[in-house]
């Protein structure tokens, strides 16, 4: 890994402010003192104006606190900026958007919130990163009752992905989503963005267990994120281990953080053709040596670059954002479901080794825009 | 003036987030996950490596709250997003530094300060633009208490360039600045930054006023600024209004924000060969027809680059913002003095109409970047 940090030692940040405009005596009166007072008259008088006279409408704040990094967990804001960074290096390069990076010295909820009020004035839309559950989650509640554009990548990109990648599995080996069992394993973010899609896409069967075990109707200690995943989930309100939960499932969705989480005699317990999502990053849920002791009939999805099907965010985010800055909507389950429809549409015949496009595949950002016009 | 808002509209944005690398699936690993994970865990464990490794080293926030916005005043952020624009599109083109223009939803202190604390992170300097005073002072006093890099562009700018200005204003009639007396009007941001080096460059005979008058020790009403000021001018004690002020001052110094202030009567108060910087923009406190009738024997310095001698923040930020970035040091009286004194000496030969470089002189980042080593 030397070289990814060679690479941006060499680079120092991967993304720069640029003029789109050159600069002279020339124009100095227009894009600076005197004229440019015109233009803040302009605006003082109609806010709206800002999105015509001013990049605001191209512009997305990428927002952090850094308490769940890539790789590192809860951290200090400034060990985020690599990985924001990135995110907004895609977004530019795939998608055209201004992206800024933010992340913030602050861990407080409330600071978080009204942080990003405070910084709304120069934004179109705010993409909420990488930030510890239940804390991500309770913020977007609060930020969604306010006027503002909003992308939880942790939430809604994840689920978006893996609903699309899992239609695909579930067209390869034969089987349709109400059918199906499914094991969720990690409630955190990710998990209860995929347990609100599965849910909203009709899924009957769901189980999904955290380190605490299943989660149930009746626990103690669970906080309302949980309890509506309980509410929603588990019929017949199991108790027990990961090995209840896993136990005749056709699918297992790993999203715990935790590698090396699966052994082989998990996968036995799993019905055939078992699909199995294993993403936690870098180290995934199980490695492909381990479920082939079991069977050769699977399908693995990772995050991981070397292994086929990687289910990675970079899928969606940049034509999401796309969308919602061009089209001014509120993101919400039907456009989720609709999203993931449409990304799964872009494979004409799924094979157990090719179920989900490639981040870099050209279509994948028009086919998104067009889902939110 | 509509030209300025045709080029906004075309536009769009003066500035714009550019890529520094080509993205690629053979360097997708190492700009995004897995390999940034190692780039975060390396500056979690040390978060100056952060200045290393992303672009926070080359990175200033150009903050405002919009409450004293350029031909606005007291105003939404939004309008001043053109402006911040236009400081960030110069700070890359002629220092190549990469500027955020952040306009804050507050206008509240406490809060302006608290966001410019939690989005640190990301920065290396911040840059503090048109807020009103006092309150724009107490935010610096308070900040200049934290571990930040700061520059005050209407405190600090406005004051190096005037005094740049205003020594080789004098060398033109050939008098001293401990000599002569000045007269400055308007004790805001910019007036307070100009008596604060006016001061400290040894001006032993200066007098200012504000819209109640000349200000005076035992004045009522005056917050600790106005107070400070009392207190190191105006030896005498005078009390009187703006004719009082003006009376036989060698120099009139106008940062009052009132166009058309002064009157050709005004003028003949002065002693022989005035030198006159009406500073208000776009209007200055008085047109060089009025002072014509009075004397051709004057110097006159605008705001406004359709006059000679535009006295321009732009000469100075973005060389400023280069040398704190490069140096890592913060500002003070004597660096301030000694920026001003190097600007001075780039004009071998002053004329009454070439007392100050034109922000497009080449010279002027490399000087102000050597005074800051």
């Amino acid at each position: 890994m030397n070289k990814a940090l060679n690479l941006h030692k060499k680079l120092k940040g991967k993304i720069e402010i640029r003029p789109k405009i050159r600069v002279s005596k020339r124009n100095l009166h227009l894009v600076y003192t005197p004229g440019v007072a015109e233009v803040a008259k302009e605006i003082s008088r109609n806010p709206a104006k800002s999105f015509e006279y001013t990049s605001r409408g191209n512009n997305v704040a990428i927002i952090t606190d850094g308490s769940r990094t890539l790789g590192v967990g809860n951290t200090i804001p400034e060990a985020a900026l690599p990985v924001i960074e990135g995110k907004a290096l895609f977004s530019k390069a795939l998608a055209g958007i201004d992206a800024y990076p933010i992340a913030l010295r602050t861990k407080s909820k409330k600071e978080i919130i009204r942080t990003i009020e405070i910084l709304s004035p120069n934004f179109a839309a705010f993409n909420i990163e990488d930030i510890k559950s239940p804390k991500s989650l309770e913020i977007m509640e609060e930020l969604r009752k306010k006027d503002l554009i909003l992308f939880h990548d942790d939430e809604e990109g994840v689920a978006i992905v893996v609903l699309a990648t899992l239609f695909n599995a579930l067209r390869v080996v034969g089987k349709k989503l109400k059918e199906v069992r499914i094991c969720l394993a990690g409630a955190g973010t990710a998990g209860y963005g995929i347990f609100k899609i599965l849910n909203y896409a009709g899924l009957k069967n769901l189980l999904v267990y955290d380190a605490k075990g299943i989660i149930f109707r009746g626990r103690k200690g669970d906080n309302k994120y949980l309890k509506e995943i309980a509410k929603l989930t588990n019929r017949e309100n199991l108790k027990g281990s990961q090995k209840e939960a896993i136990e005749g499932s056709d699918v297992f969705i790993g999203v715990t953080g935790c590698g090396n989480l699966l052994n082989s005699s998990d996968i036995k317990l799993m019905q055939k053709n078992p699909i199995i999502f294993a993403l936690s990053n870098p180290v995934p849920e199980i490695f492909p040596k381990k479920i082939k002791k079991v069977t050769q009939n699977y399908i693995l999805a990772t995050g991981r670059s070397d292994f086929p099907n990687q289910i990675n965010n970079l899928i969606v985010f940049p034509g999401i954002l796309r969308g919602l800055l061009d089209s001014g909507r509120k993101m919400n389950l039907a456009l989720e479901f609709k999203i993931a429809k449409s990304i799964t549409s872009l494979i004409k015949k799924p094979r157990p080794n090719y179920i989900i496009p490639s981040p870099f595949d050209k279509r994948l950002v028009k086919t998104i825009v067009n889902c939110l016009k």
